[in-house]
């Protein structure tokens, strides 16, 4: 598992020849690293009288923030298992006539597969960059900027994964598919813009 | 070293209550991220007869790439160092006059420190930019999307680099220096800001 490599090893095996690991993996590891910041800046601020108040609040955070990491990690082999299942049906005989729609079948499924793995990546960047609201609003403001850190890979991971829908809807036949993953794409993106640019007001407001 | 850590043991590292590694280190992970993928364009584009114009061009983008990736590797323990440092200042004794005024040139000291190295940080971000548009100018087109991934992680590289050279900023009180930093992020941040829209721009119109 890519996940089981060390950081440097990772960052080797992305450099590589190899298409796969690619950005679409990488997408996924943005939004895992986002998730763990929120969960560092939970961990930061519960158990600390000061911040009392939101203890049970920042408790529940740290959970789905967790839930959250380890989740956004099975994504990055997920995603480079889902452009090894293109590259797979591109190899596929194509003799006979039988073949060739056999094959067909299969890149455009294979398509379909690579595309919906990180519009769920750009999902749970999502959710990643909510629970990174709860953190800058009501968790230890002296690690505000670790906070305002989680929201930029939050945005960066799912713009990332946005690209990598994009450059998969274009290899798909099936238009009403490709409407409905277009559409549930441009929903995802225009509350991540939205969202990132608030946040980072908050952020430089407590760092300022 | 953290970067010997898995990718896996990196995030529950980052997800743990201890403050260290925080924003900072990942700043650089993400930039050393954006080299990589500039490394793996360059590789998918060297040696192809198809490219061969843009063979010995691609070739230098290629090496500095990699210098940049473990450059930038090498900077994420070096700000979890710096951070320690800043830590270790604040638990000298301050018992006597001497000792206080020691103390307090010590943690002046290991904030400036802790501000110069996410400058440097965000400053190979940038670098690791200027590569990618090689890539997407010369590089193979089929990779286009790793492309922009890299510029995305470039971007959010500089940018939580910024946010930890403002928090430390805060705490440095020679103005002069504090001026000077300032006026150094401004300016790789504004170069940021302009080459990540221009490019993520040149990705779109590929792409589709």
């Amino acid at each position: 598992m890519l996940v089981e490599k060390t950081v440097q090893g990772f960052t080797e095996e992305l450099a590589s020849e190899s298409p796969a690991p690619g950005g679409g993996s990488v997408a996924a590891l943005a939004g895992s690293i986002a998730a763990s910041l929120v969960s560092m800046v939970s961990n930061l601020t519960v158990g600390k009288e000061k911040y009392q108040e939101y203890e049970d609040e920042l408790k529940e955070v740290l959970e789905e923030a967790q839930g959250l990491r380890k989740k956004l990690l099975q994504l990055v082999d997920d995603d480079t298992d889902a452009f090894n299942r293109v590259m797979a049906a591109f190899k596929m005989p194509k003799e006979t006539d039988e073949d060739k729609r056999i094959r067909s079948q299969a890149i455009q499924k294979a398509f379909v597969g690579a595309a919906e793995l990180p519009l769920g990546v750009a999902k749970c960047c999502l959710q990643a960059m909510k629970l990174s609201e709860k953190v800058i609003d009501n968790g230890n403001p002296n690690a505000a900027s670790d906070a305002g850190v989680s929201v930029l890979m939050a945005g960066a991971g799912a713009k990332a994964a946005a690209l990598n829908v994009e450059i998969n809807l274009g290899a798909i036949k099936d238009e009403a598919k490709k409407k409905e993953l277009k559409e549930s794409l441009d929903g995802v993106m225009q509350a991540i813009g939205e969202l990132e640019k608030k946040l980072l007001g908050k952020v430089k407001e407590k760092i300022n």
